[in-house]
């Protein structure tokens, strides 16, 4: 079968692709697993060479505003399309009009061309907690209003609307959820509000001093990246009609503080040199992370058997392993 | 100042335009009333000759998915524009490209087109009940969660965040409100499951006999054309920081049951030869309106002045006076 991940450049995209490639099957039009024999990794950027050595993975690098080369990509013959590719957060909110061509243009155009697939592909979204808004709760559950505040969380709402109502026409097998915020980020420190709580792990592991900028009491809903590419695998699979007439749902995020998650770099076994850990308050960013939901918890997303974190300390030993192995 | 209605030809929006050339003025860029010196009808149809008798008044004809028309219609020298134009609910649900080119890119263009003008014009979005679906309590209220089962319903959803997007950008000054079903619509009966609503009072009064299609006790939500145009007027009056953070609300319908509707038909002075009423269920239409909310009732509505409806004779007088004069 034919499985296309928009944003399969990027780093969940690329663990995605991996985790494909092992299992070798996902459920197909048949509902049976079939063999995934044509993985392709659409992003506006090319994949590093080693996601490629696979003979069943191939890159298409281009944009996603380009409606003829997305009905290229996901052509009559594909089964199923992860659709990851996304401007974020503060790049939606910097650049309105490329936000809107990429987030709902290029989500439409990610619709259009898998409704005239043969078959109805399973379309999984990734979707973000920047739906809500505003005077959230501490802790978000399934009934909590959708209110975005930002062009992001538009973007992203919009996209569930219509992966719903092209899913009820049945052009479409669409699924979408709502991510937490997801810890630990390899990579250089980035300039999202969220940066920290990768930061006040990925910087100490790498010998780096690390100053966060929110007191020690201060609680995020946090997802590993292990686990929300099992969440993904979970949502392709899952039997859509559990899912009810919205095709959205959140997911269950692991509530941590960062005085804890600081606590847990120290105390993880490794013979690495740990970098420093210190709090100075950047009242700016305090006052973007007290808006936040201290967690998600989603009773729906339990009921369909979706998986979450439940401990820093493992949280941190994955990422070591997993990307500084 | 410069207002566009789209949708200026259809029922409501002929009736919008005839109010506001009445008042005369509308509040403009300085906060103040200003003198309506160019009230544009834009839609798919030309409007009656007799609604362009007046000076001020010119009907633009063309297609408002043509993002280029869109923009010399809604110019720099905007200041206001009334959003009406749609393909309605059963045409949506039937011709899906349709919908979505009108409904979603058509919205867009308006944005895009008001944000290009000089100043931030204020635009006022006719949104609907069919935001809601699926099994809504009989009593929609402002905290009823958002859950279109229609495509119509998806992409009024969609224009709602969009003009709050837009407006949270400053780039416009949007408006967005879910209107009742509109009772009495003049002419024809038309295909939509709502139709009976407006016959049982509209098919009598023109001495034909109407059957209608539901139980006496079958409560609907509904708006007079006069309320609604009253509505249009106080949205866009309105002080919009008095919205919130959401720039969509509710407006509460008045709850009627078919019974009582053609008991005020029967009692209401006129000296027409009135048709009879009779009710033979239709045990498909039934089932659809018993899934409709009996009424809708918003505080917030309330608290911003939004007049309702509260005596359907007063409706059928209204009915009588402006449209069978």
């Amino acid at each position: 079968m034919k499985v296309v991940i928009t944003g399969g450049a990027g780093f969940i995209g690329r663990k995605l692709a991996q985790r494909i490639l092992a299992r070798g099957t996902l459920t197909g039009a048949s509902g049976q697993a079939e063999a995934v024999t044509d993985l392709v990794l659409f992003d506006a950027v090319a994949p590093p060479d080693e996601e490629l050595t696979d003979q069943r993975v191939r890159a298409v690098t281009g944009d996603i505003t380009d409606a003829g080369l997305v009905a290229e990509v996901i052509d009559i013959h594909t089964d199923s399309v992860f659709h990851l590719a996304a401007v974020v957060s503060a790049g939606a909110e910097a650049e309105f009009d490329l936000g809107y061509q990429v987030n709902l243009d290029g989500t439409h155009n990610v619709l259009e061309a898998a409704r005239a697939a043969d078959g109805t592909p399973r379309v999984v979204f990734a979707s973000s907690l920047a739906v809500y808004g505003g005077a959230v709760p501490d802790t978000v559950v399934d009934e909590t209003p959708i209110t975005p505040e930002t062009s992001y969380g538009a973007q992203k709402v919009i996209g569930e609307f219509l992966i719903t109502d092209y899913s009820r026409k049945g052009y479409i097998d669409g699924r979408a959820m709502r991510l937490p915020t997801i810890v630990v980020r390899p990579g250089k420190p980035n300039k999202a509000a969220s940066g920290f709580a990768s930061g006040i792990i990925r910087e100490p592991l790498n010998g780096v001093d690390m100053v966060c900028p929110v007191t020690p009491e201060s609680r995020m809903a946090i997802m590993s990246p292990r686990t929300v590419v099992e969440c993904f695998m979970h949502m392709h699979e899952l039997d859509s009609t559990r899912l009810g007439a919205s095709r959205a749902i959140l997911l269950s995020g692991f509530s941590v503080s960062m005085g804890d998650a600081a606590a847990a770099v120290q105390a993880v076994e490794t013979n690495r040199t740990r970098g420093r850990i210190t709090f100075e308050v950047d009242p700016q960013i305090q006052a973007i992370v007290d808006g936040w939901p201290k967690t998600t918890s989603s009773a729906q997303a339990a009921d369909l058997g979706f998986p979450s974190d439940s401990n820093i300390g493992e949280v941190i030993s994955a990422y070591i392993e997993d990307e500084l192995g």
